[in-house]
């Protein structure tokens, strides 16, 4: 069943969680205006799926169960789908600058390869129980809150050193219908606005910290979650002109004894297996967020453009600022092609999913967490400084001074002031505001600071093939050395020495 | 008489500016809350000035008349002026944001070396005049705004070819005892709390535009003015860790029908020597803009390096972070060496002011503009992703969450949350806010766009004493070329060749 | 037929061309020493498309004629074609340096597109020629050298407004048989050591300079051809531990007037057609050279890696050349991953050929063509600077100094000195020779300047697309602002508006 | 006595070193044309201290002594000394490519500071013996190499852990008389032309390694001293339009059992002092190579616009050919800033010596140190791909295509192909040859890694005050929150509260 975003609003009002945001307990989350624009944002992803001309994109058939199902909540069963998810949440992102839930999609890929592992490791029942989980999860066409992040405490230490356990989500007891979890998730995407948290742990965990090991779904308003929100996007401010509509709130979700039952208990303790899953989860999301932020940068692309004609700049006379809308869209297409590479080289794990090529989802990653940053700086240089200075929209409808700002503050004749000042506070919306700001910190550290894409790079880099591949050559020279004619190659090309490790693509079509 | 800040904010009661913000007409300037972080941060410019242990910086004695000035308002007598100014600008801009009181001090020295030259050029007693206008505003002590960004309109067009003759300020109307202006400026910092307005054209203009190279003082409530302001920093928000109590506004000023008498008018249409002076002034802007993003640069440093302490992290074994910070202050002193340079380098003008040498200025200001998205970047590296995922403050004192929050929320145990909190929403506040917006595109475009600064240094650059150089070189080759022996320099070492261009320095101490 | 590399030199004994090299003319091209490196390495492209293990990726089959070929002779038919060539010219320069043959592609590809376009507007035999063409060159599998670059003159002018019209190849007189062309081309990869010369003009023609809209098929060695050439690679020195075996040389082509007969003409002042393929050359060569030089940047790796572990250092505790590691791969991927994106997203020409897409293309070129400074940086970083203040290969064997040499120049321990030296070397020779800066600026230069990639991104990214985009949310938006409620996406979504138009992905499989 | 370049020349008859190049033993170094470019850039900066236009710059008089000596063996006294120091080593580079003189310099300051601390700390006579080594060094105008980088073995080690001793220098024997000292020193800067080597630790040693502390001076033919070296530049070559003039030989310098006596040892064992000195060192090195550096960017920037010239192409037209020159003289002058703001910001060691600031010393070489891969892109960018595709001067003499070249190679009409290919070669010889690798390795890794400066900066940056101004203003902050009423500062301001510590300027003058 693929719902509409409005039967996705409906299906909140069922729930009943425990939300706080701004110090004041929300009454009904559907309802709310502060969290309004999040859930506009998650709409999308419902109704995008029930338009036609998105349909190829935004729906796909689960292999194994034949579950028709949003994009955003299946598993991946070849290159093919990743490509297809990929420019999935570039179409849902340049719509709502942050479509939120595609880390469904990241964490239900994961958790297919992780059970399996688990199962294949120590016998059991999890990716039976996970395909379960799925089919339902699919079947009700939920939206599923990633609940990653804890609390951290003391950085330099580990999840069982800490002085308050409470800082990370662990397993307080072990029962014989469930588990009681216990602990803090700092940073959960949408928390308030899910119908269920899949909670999952930050980190591989060494032996003695199993306990902390756990991964299971909670519905958001099962006893004893609290929620304490941000608000989503910037609501009610007439200046937002993207973000009063569109936005994302971040939650806080303190577990405070909370009862798991059993069937919906994925990992409890299995550090390695859970590790393999986490560090997935990290793959899928790094990929995914490649689309995501190049939806961004389609926004900033096409405000950009409406910007500089505003100001009736002419790219071709202008030659800095056709140069600037170049560098910006080297930058977003620079990255995305490597989430388009690292589907075409995609991989299949012994779960039957197929998972995007590491190094190139975690260079794709690693180029936008650190070039977001030149995103908006381009953005701000080819709109002028006018983005910071423009009088407030208040002032649009103040009869002493209304007529006259707007006489003055029109750029190209042919083009109302008013446009340019709905595009100039659009750029400053996604830019200049604090929702910009969000943007390009949550691009930074989102999935990972880049310092653990950089380690997860050079971990899965054929680093010693390349090596190999010097050391043959250099061989070769050595053997020719005598000589000193540099006519001949070496033999050994003529002969048979291994073929160099270049990756294996469409491995998994 | 140098004011204290209080002083200074009783001042602003005897003016009676017509100011809007946010569509509402202000009473009263001096106590508006929505400017007071503005007048916060210019109170800082008299209070330090009064300071002992800031005496040295922030007073000087103007050549010339003797008069003891704060020394923002200072015309420079020797390259120690220049050091010493790059020096308070930053000082203050570490305490305050932003001190905006130095564009005065850009526009009197430029004002200085521009009437001095038109009255070389043309005769006339415009450096008189002015001399006598920096007395009076020195004596006073005065807070100046600087309305030179005019609103410009269609900008590939001359200001004489708009459809809106507005757009820019002109003379409309020349008369025995002075002239009448008309137009707007849309970029004016502080306007609403400034005492006067120097009212400056915003780009070198061509004979047929001779009306709009006007350049008078004009006090904030003369008959005809009108500010549009946005509220300066973040009055009034709990989480505006800094911006609350420190920050800018800029307003749009309409000039409509404007009388100023002949003695406030130091340009009424000298085209070529007003065009001199709005270079200089932008020379003198970019030298002091360096100064004051350093300043800048000090509190995210700062804010930095307690945010790495407070979640737990050691710059001795996270390499990573170490190396952020490295870089941090590679941009921030190296932007700032090229301001020491410019001031070192500086040169006299015939009318005894003192300026930065041209090349390393733009070439600072240059750096800082784009860097300052760097800036940006690293100081959001070190600091986490939790900057932006913080419940906000009304959660502090929510007694359902508090409790729970702040145990959960502290980084290192011997840091409380609270303080962690404080220094996260701090560097929120500088950096993911619309204040953060504001300091990135002010940097990148106030005192004009990178394109604008480069164009200067290329006009200012000795290329051709360099490729002479290489002629030389190549020219001493050339005869040696037959002996190909390669053991001889050129005979022109030896002789009398002229002594290669290398910057004259201290020509002006 | 596939030839060896043996045989290819063989066949190069065939042919007299007129060639001098330093200042000598050479007798036996395939003798020759100073250019055996250049033909070593175009020997390795016939080498291994008869190794079993590359014949997937170096042996193609001609759609069409059912011709078997080398992957370099091969015009695409598909998307896969696109990538597998990709891989393949990969595969071939991290052996090589650089093929070289892979520029035959990209013309042969360009002109099966651009003589059928010509055929389609003016009618004609031009592509059936073509055909023909093609299929003797992948018959006698030929190596084919590229002749577009003119010597230009006075680059502020036209070919036919040169004084020297000599400075473009141009038609000087056409006849029944066909066609006269004179002038000169200055820089054509592997000159000497090709079997033919595709003559191609360098730039879109204006209907004036029409006879310079001139590409034909010359042998080497046809009357009125003088090639003047630099060595290839560094012959001879034992210091330079690759570029003794493997390089490429560069030749100054003149043609004084040189006999063409039309079936080798494809285009003889079609200005718009040849303009078309000029550009359509520049894609396909762009897309070649991102391969190129990402075989290169194996060689950097691999070489970074094996100089690290003799200096004794280890990537876990020395931090900083892990990153610096992890940069270099993140480089070399990064633009890769752009020439995988441009092979996914291909396109089929109206000629049944498929191309790569242009952005992806243009991207990836101007991202090596700058970055290939960083990739020698990062290569310099990680082996420190003994690699250039080696004692010269002539000391190994001085019985004064090698024993004391060889126990000092050791790094670690279990390394021996030679090796150490060995890859120092390598290393030097790839990065701090004259063979590393021809790499660096035939990265920046070859295929055309950064500034024509940045034009043609420009001129082909859907930024009206973009702009259209942000129209629709901004009209949302206003919709919505009487409400201020901020819950409700606009209606656009609702209904049927179109879809973004994203890249069609795989329309050409 | 100040020499001139022949009178150094002839000086260097009257020394009789052990010395090989290429394999060969050297007979008369004076002599040999395979160092003649070494000796020909050290003679400038004999040479140019005779120019009287250059006196204020090159000659100084020696505090204390009164002795009047080459800038270049100068320790300074005054910050004004810095910054003449600087535009020296920035006017003798600029001529002669790298006058590598400067390190005399450099060291002797160092070792100024060292002596008189390790006296202050262990009594004795060092700093004596310094200064009257010193006043000789000056009186007889010698030229000194500084033999510091250790061979250095497996670089994971400390010098006593490696299993041959003598890959570093080290105190093999003390004797009552002198100390033996045994060891390899990797890469000396000019070694064969000096006449004495100033031998130093190249690393702080830990008290087990005493032995490897040891500073002294040993003429360069001491009985025991081998010196293996490179040829200096490129001699001979035709093609070498630079640097078969000028260039820098790198030498291996071998230290078998050579007595020296104690009045020629600085240092035996204080390993804590001789840590002190190398660091000292290391700053003093560091300001020197900006200058260094800058010298050579003025030649590229020279060069660059010549080749822009020859090509036929206009700044004001071709905006992103201007664009390249500006970022080119950025680089350059951005950094060079950094070596002037470093000695303005000087200070006096107790020994009397002035030193450049150390932290802005760090910055400008980091940034040399990396961007020197820049400048060459920028001044390949501007040349265009000819520099490395031209024919060899072999050709230029060849009558059977010598003239056709000519005709076809010219760019502009007016301005001959000679010297455009003159300039060419030119700009290919500094920055595409063996020689423009020297100058990038040499500027990375010169005078410590980049990381050595990163951990400089660190440890000399006042990170600790930026901290505490941010506290500061938080804690203010705090007091205020109870009003949020945003208008008053912290009564902070109002009291007595430290100044914040900026840098003392001028402390040494």
């Amino acid at each position: 069943m693929l719902m509409s975003a409005e039967a996705y609003r409906d299906s909140l009002r069922a729930l009943s969680p425990r939300v706080f945001v701004n110090g004041q307990q929300v009454k009904s989350v559907a309802d709310e205006p502060l969290l309004a624009p999040g859930i506009n944002a998650l709409g999308v992803t419902y109704d995008f799926a029930l338009r036609p001309e998105y349909e190829k994109r935004m729906v796909a058939t689960q292999q194994g169960s034949g579950r028709v199902t949003n994009r955003m909540l299946h598993v991946n069963g070849s290159t093919d789908d990743l490509l297809t998810k990929l420019e999935a949440v570039r179409l849902l992102c340049r719509e709502s600058g942050c479509a939120q839930r595609y880390l469904a999609h990241d964490a239900l890929n994961a958790l297919h390869q992780g059970t399996k592992r688990a199962d294949d490791e120590h016998g059991g029942e999890r990716h039976a129980r996970f395909l379960a989980y799925l089919d339902d999860v699919q079947a009700r066409d939920l939206s599923l809150g990633i609940a990653m992040t804890d609390a951290k405490g003391d950085r330099s230490k580990r999840p069982g050193q800490q002085v308050n356990r409470d800082v990370h989500v662990h397993i307080k007891e072990r029962r014989a219908d469930g588990i009681i979890i216990r602990g803090t998730k700092a940073i959960v995407t949408g928390a308030p606005y899910m119908h269920e948290f899949l909670v999952m742990p930050c980190r591989t965990m060494t032996p003695e910290d199993a306990d902390f090991a756990v991964c299971c779904a909670v519905p958001v308003d099962a006893e004893g979650v609290t929620i304490v929100s941000r608000p989503a996007g910037r609501p009610g401010e007439a200046a937002a002109r993207f973000s009063n509509t569109y936005g994302q709130s971040t939650g806080v979700v303190m577990f405070e004894d909370v009862f798991v039952p059993w069937e919906r208990v994925f990992f409890a303790g299995e550090t390695v297996e859970a590790g393999f899953m986490t560090t997935s989860y990290a793959t899928h999301h790094r990929h995914s967020c490649i689309a995501a932020r190049a939806g961004f940068g389609d926004l900033l692309i096409g405000a950009g453009a409406l910007m500089i004609e505003a100001n009736g700049l002419d790219t071709d006379r202008h030659a800095h600022v056709r140069d600037a809308m170049v560098d910006l869209i080297k930058i977003v297409e620079g990255f995305y092609a490597c989430g388009v590479a690292a589907s075409v080289y995609g991989t299949r794990d012994p779960s039957g999913a197929v998972m995007p090529e590491t190094v190139f989802s975690n260079i794709g990653k690693l180029l936008l967490a650190t070039q977001i940053y030149d995103m908006h700086r381009l953005a701000h240089y080819v709109s002028g400084g006018l983005i910071v200075a423009l009088p407030g929209p208040d002032e649009d409808h103040n009869p002493e001074t209304a007529a006259s700002l707007s006489a003055v503050l029109a750029g190209r004749p042919d083009i109302p002031a008013e446009k340019r000042l709905d595009v100039a506070r659009f750029m400053e919306d996604l830019t200049a505001s604090n929702q910009g700001g969000w943007y390009s910190v949550i691009s930074l550290h989102g999935g990972g600071s880049p310092e653990a894409m950089k380690r997860e790079i050079w971990r899965n880099y054929p680093v010693e093939e390349r090596s190999a591949l010097v050391e043959r050559l250099l061989d070769r020279g050595i053997l020719d050395e005598g000589k000193r004619t540099s006519k001949q190659p070496g033999r050994c090309c003529e002969t048979g020495c291994e073929p160099p490790a270049l990756p294996a693509r469409n491995a998994a079509e």
